[in-house]
């Protein structure tokens, strides 16, 4: 099939389709790859994707969770019984395991794990003692080790025998008797060795990392030396995981849309999913830091130039002390722009946000952002009437900080989004000529408010 | 052997080398690990780099430049001969010997591929034809094929045979008389399949996309899917290349960059080995639409405030005009302080830049944003003169310009490097924080400048 990853149309129609019937539903996830499964069902209502979810295999829930993110896991996963979650973990490999059951409460997860059987319980136990951040966190236990005795037949036989259900292009790893990894083989290795040959005339030096290192430097070790499978050693040295290129992949885009996101000062999970209060109290605090460091600008430009309030007096006071509100809510629209049109550049990106959902996530946005003024202004209002004594000027500043963040808010979902249609790349507008935009409308919207409220000129 | 990616120390030794001996630093580069070689040579200085790099036998070499990007490339092949360049790209598989071509002068590459075998120089000749942003341009053409009535044994021995150079991983396609891939057979399905079974019936239907489809499509195909490989297919269907889980992570690595960097307005390229009036060149564009932006907002305010300048008069009408200046500074700092300290954290990410380099950044990266600083500077005091009828105004509004926007370079390589130091991560300071501060800077350099030059208060 020649493919092409514009799902649209498919996952329009999967919406449409949840909300008659849960079995046709559930019919169309079983035919297209889990992959786009997993895409049908975050588009559709929660309600409709649980459904048409519940009437997969276990084996067919497996793979679609095996693509889902921690949101969709979650759910997806709520409302289902013990049984039906054991059944489910049985079929996947044991990292993903972990990953499914970092999403369900302790109680149930104990529960799950009592139900099955005592060295896969354990197995899992282990897993998930690691910090879901760290090597131990990533890597499966589901690989294959020969002695370095063993021939290269053996090694192709042992990769048939136990390695059927394991990921892809893992290869085997090459141990002594206590455990210790002294070789690695590729697939590629296996396939192009002759089959008599003693493994350890062929095998490679393995690289490896410590179970509690940081998934980002396991990563990175991986991508630079551009590995087949890393191995992960417990402190005695003990072969203990593996971690693949797709895990590593995985981590490294993970990371990247972290650091993007602490950049602007939102958090790091799908924005664009998130109830409206969890996000406006994950983006507070960049707000709180630009509200304080606004302020204290103000106040230190009073000190700067002390003649000017008291001396000129009148108008050109009241101007200085305009003038020392204005960084502030240049700064709060800017951040509250920036971060609505980089979390949209994002799920574009991403697919999170497909063309469908472009409405609900501006109302949403918008929304956050209207909160976010409101909070910010209010205690502006507060803050800068006790410091200039002058409340219309404070009434001024927080109502122009509301207008101008609910507008920044506006446009920076309605920028990325025109370019989007207009097939401009988003990232190249959505940074900087916004930014400009932003300030340019917030200064507007001062000077018309404070000229009314205050009276200037 | 456990390896981490802190290569520091390293890294020291072998720019030390390199002053004092070519010939140590080239064994040095052979005996380490390929991409950490490519590591060093970035370090070096650039006479050196080549130096050491022309020691080294046309294998080692092609090894190397497999893992160095394209400044590095383009540095280790200027002084080369088109016959030691020659003898390079016949070590070199397809896809990379086109990536180490396009650095060089057309007039040497007709040389090389004059002096390679007809079929070789035919074969990148029509893979220098595709877009380098193109499947075509990142796919390699060094793949293996059989036929549907082959058997998994024959699948294996044309692997051994044809592939033994090949990238690990790419497993083997299934094509039928005419070339059109029919299925696909990935390494791990060659180990674990009985080997006397027929192709047709263990194969799974290939992944294709079309030779002219955008890279980052074609790796979000490979990604999605979780696919080893993906074909790729001409207008007529047959099969000319294939991508790989490595290409494409190099793919989507690069557009993670490119995307960052846009946002910001600087170039895609590694921006701290650019030279000075290049990284301004690059950054000009932003540059321009936020003065044009601060201006116009300027004379909106005048016009939104007519009253203000004509009857207030005297200190107050001076304070409006100043006002009305202050996004443009603020604007123009933000700019630059958020350009700088993007592109040092993202070159931490990728250990672009190692702490030996810290200072000669540092130092560039001010020169940059004090060059930005002038022009703007320079370019606004005629402009605003001019708005103004007013002189002083105009010299108060560029030579704010010019300090705000010089600290604000200094900010933003300062906090990303002090927060490394102090082992924060660096993506958490560098894009709020680092807007707070230049904000506030900005505002107190333009009232202290305003306050003297134009007398107010």
């Amino acid at each position: 099939m020649t493919s092409s990853p514009d799902t649209a149309g498919a996952r329009r129609r999967f919406r449409e389709l949840s909300e008659e019937s849960p079995e046709r539903a559930a019919r169309m996830l079983a035919a297209a790859h889990p992959a786009d499964a997993a895409l049908f069902l975050l588009d559709a209502e929660e309600e409709n994707a649980r459904r048409a979810f519940a009437e997969l295999t276990p084996e067919e829930q497996a793979a679609v969770l095996e693509q889902a993110d921690e949101g969709l896991t979650q759910t997806l996963t709520a409302d289902l019984s013990p049984h039906a979650l054991k059944e489910i973990v049985e079929e996947l490999p044991s990292d993903e395991a972990v990953d499914v059951l970092a999403e369900i409460d302790e109680g149930v997860v104990e529960d799950v794990l009592d139900s099955l059987e005592a060295e896969d319980a354990e197995e899992l136990r282990v897993l998930r003692s690691y910090d879901p951040e760290s090597a131990g966190g990533v890597m499966t236990t589901d690989f294959v080790t020969v002695p370095a005795d063993a021939h290269v037949l053996d090694a192709v036989k042992a990769l048939k025998r136990e390695g059927e259900d394991d990921e892809e292009g893992l290869g085997v790893f090459v141990v002594d008797a206590a455990g210790h990894p002294v070789g690695y083989l590729s697939e590629h290795a296996l396939l192009s060795n002759p089959v008599h040959d003693q493994v350890s005339e062929v095998m490679t030096e393995p690289y490896l990392v410590g179970v509690d290192e940081d998934q980002e430097t396991a990563a990175s070790i991986l991508h630079r030396y551009d590995l087949q499978a890393l191995g992960v050693v417990d402190v005695g040295g003990v072969l203990v995981g593996v971690i693949s290129q797709e895990d590593a992949r995985d981590v490294l885009e993970e990371e990247f849309t972290e650091d993007l996101h602490r950049m602007v000062g939102t958090g790091s999970e799908q924005q664009t999913r998130l109830p409206i209060l969890r996000r406006v109290r994950q983006r507070m605090p960049l707000m709180v830091v630009t509200v304080i460091g606004g302020l204290a600008s103000a106040k230190l430009m009073a000190l700067l130039t002390p003649s000017g309030a008291s001396t000129a007096g009148g108008s050109a006071g009241e101007m200085q002390a305009v003038l020392r509100y204005l960084p502030l809510i240049i700064g709060l629209a800017g951040n509250v722009g920036v971060q609505s049109s980089t979390i949209l550049v994002r799920a574009f990106a991403t697919q999170e946000v497909g063309p469908e959902r472009e409405l609900s996530v501006l109302g949403s946005e918008v929304m956050t952002g209207t909160l976010i003024g409101l909070i910010c202004g209010m205690a502006t209002f507060f803050v800068a009437s006790w410091i200039e004594g002058d409340w219309p000027l404070g009434a001024a500043v927080s109502l122009a900080i509301f207008a101008a963040v609910a507008w920044a808010a506006i446009l920076g979902c309605a920028v990325p989004m025109g370019c989007r249609r207009l097939n401009i790349d988003p990232a190249v507008v959505a940074g900087p000529f916004l930014i400009s935009l932003s300030d340019i409308s917030g200064v507007s919207i001062y000077i018309l408010v404070a000229t009314h409220l205050v009276g200037l000129g």
